[in-house]
């Protein structure tokens, strides 16, 4: 049986910046439970407020370091700060080391700070799902600015920091490797580009391929565009961090005046659109499993043959 | 428009095995072209022959050599091999060294084999879909036994292997952090575990960690159930090879002794026509896209806080 939640009080406690509300809200969206219609339905007038800033990078360019950095930035400018964290090399997420995560204790005696960290691990298609939904809690709380983190690797991962309203992706000096599988994906989803780790060798040679790279892109593009900044960071000193704080505003400027920030919100309110109903579709799907269920049925037909697998999905999509 | 095309007797030449014709078949199955319907319905009787053998493991173990090895041992016993490359270090898809590719060339000239690269890199739930219909191609064309081989790092490859008659997991020694990735989830599919390159160092040491493993599996499992054997090979000399062929010999009668073997033709269809309906209906939702789309609609008005995702995805789901 379904705990007894009451919603309303929860949303309630929640604006008014009590983040166990906050914690519980997001759990109730992340579990996909009982209750997680109604909190859609009582978070979504309190939503769009929130700006949404992405965060990805190949593994070991500091992006954790990075993202506590730029927690403390935007907090000196009087921000409400929320961050998720799908990285599963995240301090959040407990992978890796206690120096980082003695970092982030910093932040976690801060009111003014949420970090959640999203169980996402092995979960495919989970993080497109669920993580949106994470995020307009946050923003419904009443969060200035919210920070996804998330490892530069998977399709699904890119998809979603892809659809922040600013994007930030982060290399480091000495990552050839790096940079090659960034090419696949992370590359043109970015809006500002940091090299961190500025202090080591090679930082000017990583800068130097980046421009390089983008202005290769650029050819591809018609009409005016944003030119991606490449920002210089040690985000283990806070070196750099308020540029990339001023080169995120002025993205935010630019898209603001120019119709692309309504046309990258209305992308994702449709991605999330769809998510959710493939998902929905696809657990009613499941649903007909199972002793005499209508899938059964079809899949022995498939196997004797008597059946073509398209025609079989024809009649079970006709049952949904 | 689309290009004219005779499915009965283009499936009539496959049959007579002729490999320009499988090709053609599978090109259109793999394109999803308007004549997929009728593809699928003219192999459905045709199917279910085949025996259907996966091969999978980290990077570096071997898989292209091993899988021309058995391609060879298998022919050596008259079967006809197709094989489907899902790896993208494959030699078929084009990603290993020359020494590799000149191995395979020598299967090239022999008709009863059929070696096909699937199109698959960074194609997100492309291997789910596609794969099983180049199975159906082959399964119809007469092909006694299909290797599916891809490398065991996405989970959907994890799952279409772990969907085959057989599924084979390659180790190699020396590859501790192979194993650690492995144990996420190719450990658990494996029918039999090969543990290639077995002259090298440490052959002994992967062996009895696996066996260790296995023996920690083991005690979930309730009732009589398979002892996956260990099987050491140095593919490139062939030697072992015929061990791997009698183990996947062994597999096979224990899972048509006991039922598993349906059990297992019955979860394979269940998922595959499960795979479709998702991919058909995400396609119409697509379909609902553009200008006065059903879907920019409701984007809007989520975008503008009059509707929670969860009820415009229900509204779209209405739609579809």
């Amino acid at each position: 049986m379904a705990r007894q939640v009451d919603v309303a009080d929860l949303v309630d406690r929640a604006r008014r910046h009590e983040p166990r509300a906050v914690a519980r809200l997001i759990s109730l969206v992340e579990a996909a439970s009982p209750h997680l219609r109604a909190v859609a339905a009582a978070l979504a007038p309190l939503t769009g407020r929130a700006q949404v800033v992405g965060l990805t990078g190949p593994p070991g360019v500091g992006k954790s370091t990075t993202t506590s950095a730029l927690v403390s930035a935007l907090r000196a400018t009087g921000k409400r700060v929320g961050v998720l964290a799908v990285d599963p090399s995240s301090p959040f997420s407990g992978g890796a080391l206690l120096g980082d995560r003695i970092r982030m204790q910093d932040h976690a005696t801060d009111p003014g700070v949420f970090i959640r960290s999203m169980a996402t691990r092995g979960h495919l298609g989970g993080l497109s799902w669920a993580t949106p939904q994470a995020l307009r809690v946050l923003d419904a709380a009443g969060f200035d600015v919210v920070l996804i983190e998330t490892v530069g690797v998977g399709q699904s991962e890119v998809d979603v920091v892809g659809l922040a309203d600013t994007t930030v992706v982060l290399l480091a000096p000495g990552m050839g490797d790096g940079i090659q599988a960034a090419k696949a994906g992370i590359l043109e989803i970015a809006d500002v580009f940091v090299v961190n780790k500025a202090d080591r060798d090679g930082a000017e040679t990583t800068a130097r391929e980046l421009k390089y790279m983008i202005s290769l892109g650029r050819r591809e593009v018609r009409g005016p565009s944003w030119r991606q900044p490449i920002v210089k960071t040690v985000a283990s000193r806070g070196e750099g961090v308020a540029e990339v704080v001023t080169a995120i505003g002025e993205h935010r400027a630019w898209t603001r005046a120019n119709g692309e920030w309504d046309a990258r919100r209305a992308r994702r309110a449709r991605t999330e659109i769809e998510a959710i109903a493939v998902e929905t579709v696809r657990a009613r799907l499941g649903g007909l499993r199972g002793g005499s269920g209508a899938i059964d049925a079809l899949a022995k037909r498939v196997m004797a043959g008597e059946l073509d697998p398209y025609t079989a999905a024809d009649s079970l999509i006709s049952e949904v």
